[in-house]
């Protein structure tokens, strides 16, 4: 019900903005801002607003003129490079009434990458070579487009390229220390919290008092997605510190009840560390998530420590030929009941040979429900060195819900057996 | 290269708004944006831009301003809901000089979505039935937010939930069609192909000439994803359709050697489809996607006609028991080779009784590399009718890319095999 509470005072202010017709087509998903909001908020600095505008200059000047007019510094990504016409620096070379220059030093970076991947110059790419006169020029390291640094009075402009690794590198390297030593922010400090069991209102209602009660400057941000809420608690500046723990005490206490980890982990990520803790390994056997239990397993590097396999029994067949569910129990309580789920985790931790398994079987939609059983019905069973815990649940409404819901559910029934 | 070429002048523009803090402090990738920017744009309309703003009704006021200024169609996602004071509704009641009344209708849908999942209702989430009293009113099938729709002279604001599934079920099923019915732009005509095996420059080459011969008002947008590349011929107005088709004739002789499919099917309702005309069956044994290649065939809905299961082998030990691959054979040849993933793919088919079966192995990263199978080496195998094909691909450098990349490309031998 709160807002989070920015502290606004301190903090120096950036307009991110992201060019490329590619984005307003929704031909690619811009993960460029969030990187860089993540990055330059922890360092302090706050995010007025992200833009997305297309290959266009007037539209960049547009984006530029309310970037200045709300922000101290102005990111731009994208809109470089032969393909594009050099769309962003011909329109920052209009923009600040200058003109291109040639560089020799930035020949020479391209040179030198050319020559370490075997290919040849051709004159699109010595054009890249050109850049304006009042910008001050920062080498990129792992691509041929120079990032461009422009100063106009207190404020920023950089523009840098729209390749995720190439602009990554020039803010970690570059941007991000050069801006950190002209404009010194407050570091913002966080404490997280995962809980589970409870629904955003209720988890509202419980922390409304909490909340109402936190010093000037403090958040509490609410981050639910698929049967989980991230709790996020942050002040920024080093006075804060000591505060912000003891407030996150608070918070752990309020939330104990449902709390599953306190830390940024994923949820794959925290039942990995558990499992690694403990020198566990796992298995799962899945119907309905048709192998997505696995796959988050496995999207943890490292997970070959502890994940040995899956079995997907799609068809009733398969859980008889592959899991040995007896196919009268399947007849008599159906597919999605306890009886088959516990048989199929328990014959898959059996068969693999390992100390934990999870198994699941639902109805994921938009067929199949019944009066008895509708769409969202999931029965979830999970072992633990020979012991079987088994639950229904009711998840949502759609297919694609129903099956993150379904793998997240099942990870976190995992989890608290082993805790316990 | 070419930029998809994007006709201006019959276009209804549309600015999109996504509303957060979560967004704008990097906590959460902007996926809502590209995904609506994809749906509309397909259906003809042209995203003017797309901003994010942070939970604050000043902001959220400026941005619907600009939008209403550039753009016919102001959406807005986010904002919403009880933990955060239902900011965008508040502001949209303020923006729009009216005031809160109670809708019966909504909280029945509220009431039907708790009943469903076992909550009970609190007054948090019994407010979400207070709606802006100039406001039509869009039931949230999957959600406890309703959908507002404001009209203004000419223009449409529409503001919808945050949640991803929870928006697409709103654009799909009530916004896009009535925005389709409101704004009769003349209607566009489409043709998809679905090519692979060349990268997206070496097609626009051989398309070089094509394109520059497109009548007016044709475009052709190129739509590449992990190893596919979609092509996208489209004009608008009935009085182009007959042209477009013979257009649609050439493009697909073009392509001939690289066409998967000239349709607008996912990879895997391709593989589907083709299976279901067959009447066939399959199952896919995993190591290095980890049940991902299950997960999206049985994301089809309809998938248990043809999908019988999966073995997911992530260790050797599994690969060895659940899949009888000769420990020898991976000790000589290593997991990643011709030799195991061919076993892997014979034995799934065997064991499960499937006609056909699809099994990969290969390294991921960021670890695992050598000299000889650096990291997005790959062996795929695929089996149809007691016949085995195997070949070794190189994907890429990142994890999550190699993992979509080994999957899209799998899915594609088992379909080339299959037509042959």
């Amino acid at each position: 019900m709160h807002l989070p509470k920015i502290n606004n005072s301190n903090c120096m202010k950036i307009r991110i903005i992201t060019i490329g017709d590619e984005i307003l087509i929704g031909q690619i998903v811009d993960t460029n801002s969030a990187w860089m909001a993540s990055i330059f908020t922890e360092s302090g600095f706050e995010i007025s607003s992200i833009k997305s505008v297309g290959d266009t200059s007037s539209e960049i000047k547009k984006a530029i003129d309310e970037g200045f007019e709300e922000a101290d510094i102005v990111l731009l990504t994208g809109g470089i490079g032969p393909t594009k016409d050099d769309i962003t620096k011909n329109t920052l070379t209009e923009y600040f009434h200058t003109d291109l220059i040639f560089d020799e030093a930035v020949l020479e970076n391209i040179q030198k990458l050319f020559t370490h991947k075997n290919y040849s110059l051709n004159e699109l790419t010595r054009k890249q070579a050109l850049v304006p006169r009042n910008s001050i020029v920062i080498q990129n390291r792992v691509g041929t487009a120079p990032i461009l640094w422009f100063n106009r009075g207190e404020k920023v402009l950089v523009s840098m390229p729209g390749v995720p690794f190439e602009m990554k590198q020039a803010v970690t390297s570059e941007i991000l220390p050069r801006l950190n030593a002209q404009f010194k922010g407050e570091q913002l400090f966080k404490h997280h919290f995962l809980v589970s069991g409870i629904t955003e209102s209720s988890l509202a209602a419980l922390l409304s008092d909490f909340e109402d009660h936190l010093p000037a400057g403090f958040s509490l941000a609410y981050l639910p997605s698929y049967g989980v809420i991230r709790l996020r608690l942050s002040a920024r500046g080093a006075d804060n510190e000591k505060n912000l723990s003891l407030q996150a005490q608070k918070l752990k206490h309020l939330t104990k009840d449902y709390l599953v980890d306190d830390s940024e982990k994923s949820i794959e990520a925290i039942l990995g560390h558990i499992l690694k803790e403990k020198n566990l390994t796992i298995s799962t056997a899945e119907s309905c998530t048709g192998g997505f239990i696995a796959h988050k397993i496995i999207s943890v590097s490292g997970a070959s420590a502890y994940f040995q396999g899956s079995i997907v029994s799609y068809s009733n067949r398969i859980k008889t030929l592959s899991l040995d569910v007896s196919s009268d129990d399947i007849e008599t309580f159906g597919a999605v009941s306890r009886e088959v789920v516990e048989q199929m985790a328990v014959h898959v931790a059996e068969k693999m040979g390992t100390d934990c398994s999870i198994a699941v079987s639902g109805i994921m939609g938009p067929d199949g429900g019944t009066p008895e059983k509708p769409v969202g019905t999931v029965w979830i069973g999970t072992c633990y060195r020979g012991k079987i815990y088994s639950k229904v649940y009711r998840m949502g409404t759609s297919r694609e819900e129903n099956i993150a819901r379904t793998t997240n559910t099942a990870m976190l029934q995992m989890i608290k057996m082993i805790k316990q």
